[in-house]
């Protein structure tokens, strides 16, 4: 039986989650995948550290962290001051990237990603950032190392897009995809069907959890911008920044146009757009009214929807519907697995 | 450079797509994936057969085909009567069996992969009855004889439904599925919306090639009942024949309910489900008035959908838009990677 040493770096909803799932999943890896798993650090930037060779309970670490003490506690060997000299020393297997994603340089998660190959570690992560800002550079350092630089949870949470372009669908001509990959803007939308002004639904976003304190990075788009800019870099090899997507977010739209839509069974939807037309990729997030007859119509609440058109398959949708803290830490979870499995 | 000998049995319109896309994909199956393959047999019930060991030019075959000529011109050796023996003689790497689907013994295919796999072949097939009749006892031959039976194109043409299960989606309880997975009862239900009577929709389906002269395959669900089956015994791990599955097909929908549901902003679909409710398996194909909040709503023409309830995903929907035979013929094409690559 292998064992495989974890460390956590941010211990937010999706790192707990995704703590709870190991445990939770724990008869099945070692029977099904021959592995078990234990996690030996946690670096947060507010919550302390705390590393423990022998492992650290889970449970015992979320209810620290949940009374807003310090994980300190939990150490069995003195922690370094410092993220960088946290993961250098903890000797971990595989680290995990789970600090708030930074639209414009990916940064400090990079750096960590970076120094876990370095290690020799396999390095996971749900945050857009790195994807975008680092890419090649950290798949590329991943080969050399004979290491895996995973992020199936940084699009659409744990549903499977990137593997599923890794195993799946070998040998296909990606020419465009469309989607809708904003949950509170599509949430905020749909408040507003329902009646509610464009501030009010923002409020209530912010207040069941969806929005942060400052909404912008999704009502203005940049939330879509940069999942457009993740799956045009890796998968149509496009490699794409947040700031060069055609980017409209959603203040313009207004109760008259969510009733007019209505009326004509159709729906105003933040939609994601990337097409190749020639050698050129056009990529665009923008309102667009969606028709009763799209999937896009019916992609309500939090869920989000993508469909990649290719030289093979005309038209192949991914719905995935209700996700939350778990539905990401998944993505985690079966990142560590393939990571596992396929060396 | 590997090279891979294929052999065909069956030659209708997804093989001959499949031999087209073949060499559409050449260079990219020896650069990126480094084999190459060439088509060593062909054999069918109708049209003759060919063994050519130096390969078989996929263009001259469909020409013969189209013309209601002989494939027996293109052989270069002697060319056994029976596909039995042709199997047996032929030094083949990949056995592709596409003959006709068999709902009710999967046979004379499953008789063909056994061979095939007996040979030490890789054994891949779009056929259905297969999977239903003989999916344990296949996978179970092939892990002896450390080859691959696959099947993607079964179920939704090459969307990928089983690979994802296999791949990307590890250590998932799947509690249950639902889908609109027979094309051709959506089709002739969209035909009735648009005012067509079922008996002028049904002659309409036949004459666009979707139904077969006798179309009770389609319209009493028995098509869907076996992809039900198929979907049951390999994802959820529950054998199940298509008898097993409670069936109502599309006779019973008038004009008139078509009307009314229309009037209410919903639709008729065929409708599969599959629910574990304790350690039993509940499995239905009925039509069901679908509201447009749904995806199901959306999946039109000869469109498809299915949708997977697990733990740890709440709803993860595929969807197949626009299919062809290309699209079948791409399954395979994947089936063919992902068993040289996985060995």
């Amino acid at each position: 039986m292998q064992e495989k040493k974890i460390i956590l770096i941010g211990f937010g909803n999706v790192a707990r989650a995704f703590s709870r799932l190991l445990t939770a999943k724990q008869a099945l890896l070692q029977t099904q995948y021959g592995f078990s798993t234990h996690i030996i650090g946690i670096a947060t930037a507010h919550h302390g550290s705390a590393l423990a060779p022998e492992g650290i309970d889970a449970e015992a670490a979320i209810a620290l962290v949940s009374a807003g003490q310090s994980l300190d506690s939990l150490s069995t060997q003195p922690v370094p001051a410092s993220i960088i000299d946290l993961i250098r020393t903890s000797r971990a297997d595989v680290l995990f990237e789970n600090s708030p994603v930074n639209h414009a340089t990916g940064q400090p998660a990079i750096e960590h990603l970076r120094l876990g190959l370095e290690c020799g570690m396999d390095v996971i992560t749900a945050n857009k950032g790195p994807v975008v800002h680092a890419y090649r550079e950290l798949t590329d350092l991943a080969l050399s190392q004979k290491r895996r630089f995973l992020f199936e949870s940084a699009v659409m949470d744990g549903a499977p897009i990137f593997s599923l372009f890794r195993g799946p669908l070998p040998a296909i001509e990606v020419k465009g995809f469309s989607g809708v990959l904003n949950s509170t803007t599509n949430f905020i939308l749909g408040l507003m069907e329902q009646g509610m002004s464009f501030d009010a639904a923002v409020k209530e976003s912010q207040a069941v959890g969806l929005a942060e304190t400052d909404p912008s990075a999704d009502i203005d788009g940049w939330d879509a911008a940069i999942k457009v800019a993740a799956l045009a870099t890796v998968i149509l090899g496009q490699p794409l920044t947040p700031e060069q997507v055609d980017r409209t977010g959603i203040r313009g739209i207004t109760a008259e146009m969510i009733r007019s839509a209505q009326q004509a069974d159709e729906r105003w939807k933040l939609v994601c757009r990337a097409q190749r037309v020639g050698d050129q990729l056009l990529t665009k997030v923008a309102p667009e009214r969606v028709k009763a007859d799209t999937p896009f119509y019916s992609i309500n609440g939090s869920s989000s929807y993508v469909q990649f058109e290719t030289d093979v398959l005309p038209g192949l949708g991914i719905v995935e519907s209700n996700p939350g803290p778990t539905t990401t830490a998944y993505g985690l979870l079966a990142d560590l697995i393939n990571a596992v499995r396929h060396g």
